[in-house]
């Protein structure tokens, strides 16, 4: 158990300083990435979820998100008495990895004015803000990794090969359903690091836009619940 | 059988979903997505068909798609009774994956003024209206796809692959061949969403454009048959 | 031998068409995927090889190119005696390709009005003309190529993914040395759409710049020929 | 022994002939890959190790890099003694290589005015001059590399793949966090090329910023030596 909780904390601290790392390279001021666009995120963030499978497959069941280890409970491949032990590592070692973010754009952070911005790097903002239309957006994207990743355990493919499939389904949603509310589907990589940037000393930074937070929380966790109640109907 | 209706259904409504919505990333107004380009649209459909054929190959052969049901059928890899009921649960699953997108990016259909705009997240419409020379494009295109998944059941290739091959296909067809008509070559991906266009209370649509409607199921049907004469021509 | 030919002259073909399909795709007017820029060009050129090694692999062993049969022929992978048909073959599938390639986009090249964008959908034209340079950097870049291929032989990935491998090494030598001749690499992939763009009958043709044609025939050659005597002689 | 020295010099100057040569392909005058931005970039540095991994991997462990060489040798996987000819190895791949890419793109060289543009196609500058955030940036790059790579060697994906998994780990690392100081994440990939750029007759070239040389040299051995120190303590 200790050595799944040390896997899940090591595989989304990698996952979030990478993650929210392509979004730092796109978004903040003279970087020699500033710019990238969207393809950049998405080939980023699904990268992201790769190397930080890879980094901790061999530790834990990888799932570095609260979303997939209670969808993978309610399908009865992990112990309820997991979930919350997991849960608290997937948030630690997000806190950890944003917070390995600002250390390392620390100049670029200086030279961005945008208060906005500085906050995105580190947690989602919808395109448009509207309640009903941004948690149906995070339920239905996480619907999809959650049903696609159960879907995926009962393929062939090499075993070895999981961290990879599951990076290429990260860059799928974000490139076709991450434009709106900027795909947290994942409860530890959005409330993670907006707890790091409430609590660090970014110079010049705004609030942490509390009272969006609980969306990429609630969506995620009934998108990835939902994905397992109707994956398990499937005889 | 039940089972294979059942995958041909859900496969095709999450190629829809994930097909349709890069489209719909693209083009629709306010998304953080917008105006990513012809790379983004050709990743983000070779992915949706990727993850399509993942969720479904374990229920069903994942054709989603009409054309490559036909082919399949000619080439004595499926047999002919299945032929119909593929085809309706392709269209049904095309049909609901696109009400999905216009449920995942409502907000952005509604900030979008251009009629053709919302249409063509929908379904395909030619750069340059040209009857014979559309025809003949959904043909080549669709020819390549079928012939492609023909020649990959002789490679050696491990078939827990299969689902990433026929992806980078995708991918490749709609960089090379897409720009002309933005590459049907589906019947289902095509008049199941513009199906979908005529019925939902989209506001401020314009017309479905049934005039241009049989191309698209017309042109990859026959490909996909030439593909399959072709095929077996080869000892 | 009628297999292999056969083979050859598929894959080419195939290559071809999706090949300068996607210089098409990029370069003529008025497609969806106009100035998508080198991402598409160099992923469009990897993804056109390796689909035409997949349709063409369980015939032949898929050079599709008379440098890297050369290279083949001098290694000892190849009987000598197979050189010259493999050539014709090629030359006969490249033509054939660009043939369709014009016909798929017969509209865009109406709306295009320069000649030279004409052409280099058709055949490679170096960035700075300069015969030394060009020579060289054809020979830099076939050298990679063929040295890349002999290398992959020694290798352990599993033979079903050779046609992804190799499509990634040309993704390579694009993205790092195409960017000054236009990498062909191949003498069929430049001669044989140079000879179909002098007998099409091309709306508003210029001349087939035959001047440039013997550095992408003689290039490539030398190129895999050197490849082949350096790598014999690695122990 | 001389096998492994051989494979690093052959390794190391494909990975500095395919990596330098993206970035002349991107800020050098007149080519046809101009100004493709970070997209470019990454993948094309992914693949440059990749291919320099796949031509060398079957006549050493290919780390092409002494950050990886130091890490292996922490960790017990190279003998100590093994080291400094794999780092002499290493520099004279990587000088050999960076003198292709400028014979290859010598008429671009002589098109482009800014002498740190031409400096930048050898070696790395930092977008924003801060000593110690560089080292940093240096340190976090290579130690996500290395930590990387001692993951993947307990990862079940078969062997042959080896080359690919590490390419996309170096995309990664490019996208997420090289936008600071252009990841070197390898002394010999930075050193190298500096030393290249100082002693080759380039027209109108600068100096070669020997300044902050030590940073891309120090920086990644650091990087490296606690990415093993670290992996080790896991159990």
């Amino acid at each position: 158990m200790a050595q799944q909780i040390l896997g899940e904390f090591i595989g989304t601290l990698v996952l979030i300083l990478l993650g929210d790392g392509v979004v730092a390279a796109d978004v903040l001021k003279k970087t020699k990435s500033e710019n990238s666009g969207w393809v950049l995120i998405t080939f980023g963030w699904g990268l992201a979820v790769t190397i930080g499978v890879f980094v901790s497959g061999y530790l834990s069941p990888a799932h570095l998100n609260p979303a997939v280890t209670l969808g993978m409970a309610m399908a009865g491949d992990l112990p309820w008495g997991s979930v919350l032990p997991y849960f608290l590592a997937q948030m630690a070692g997000a806190i950890v990895g944003a917070t390995l973010v600002w250390i390392h754009y620390k100049p670029h952070f200086d030279e961005t004015e945008d208060q906005m911005t500085k906050l995105a790097v580190f947690s989602t903002a919808p395109a448009i803000r509207d309640t009903m239309s941004n948690l149906i957006g995070e339920i239905i994207g996480t619907f999809v990794l959650v049903f696609g990743i159960l879907a995926f355990g009962r393929s062939s493919f090499t075993d070895g090969l999981n961290p990879i499939v599951v990076g290429l389904l990260i860059v799928s949603i974000g490139m076709s359903l991450g434009g709106t509310t900027g795909y947290a589907i994942n409860p530890a990589r959005d409330l993670g690091p907006r707890i790091a940037h409430q609590i660090l000393p970014i110079s010049g930074k705004g609030d942490s836009d509390w009272g969006y937070a609980w969306i990429p929380v609630v969506g995620p966790l009934l998108g990835g619940a939902i994905a397992a109640l109707l994956f398990g109907l499937i005889p």
